[in-house]
């Protein structure tokens, strides 16, 4: 297997865009209530600092894993959700859970 | 969530145990072939020196997730292989390589 083949395997490509410090966690949350405001997630974390977040959520919204909801309210309100077309993700989450607490 | 909840996360504890340079590749191959020798499984990698390989099996070996089969024959086979009380294992290998594929 060379280089090419190497980071075109679904395995590793999954675990890449998947893993970070905070990333499990994120997508932990965002599965749970399919929809959360920033600040709500960001009381739902252990000590991050806003910046942190705000940088792991750009890299998920990057890679079109979740979604940025921005809503024209008073004062405006930003939502984060798991993307739409983000097919399978939800199965994932769920495998992932289950296996990983039972290990 | 504080961090003893962070740390008992499913989906965390997942993706920190499947993690890691080459484990993604390792597990590809390893659901792939059910059962493989070292050598044939280095063969398999892109260039990683044997040290590394086998410090990363060291890993998945004492999590429990995959297993070092010795045979006794002449000469002394060594075999890996998917953990057969790692369950669910290749459920979750089998999503998360469609997955990434289509990502």
């Amino acid at each position: 297997m060379n280089y090419k083949e190497f980071e075109n395997c679904g395995v590793k490509r999954s675990l890449d865009l998947l893993s970070g410090k905070w990333k499990p966690l994120i997508l932990h949350h965002l599965f749970q209530e399919k929809e959360i405001r920033f600040i709500e997630l960001w009381h739902k974390m252990p000590r991050v600092s806003k910046k942190v977040l705000l940088e792991q959520l750009k890299q998920l919204e990057d890679n079109n894993i979740i979604e940025r909801i921005e809503v024209n309210e008073f004062p405006p309100q930003v939502y984060y959700g798991l993307h739409k077309n983000s097919n399978g993700l939800g199965e994932i989450l769920l495998v992932l859970d289950n296996w990983g607490q039972n290990k």
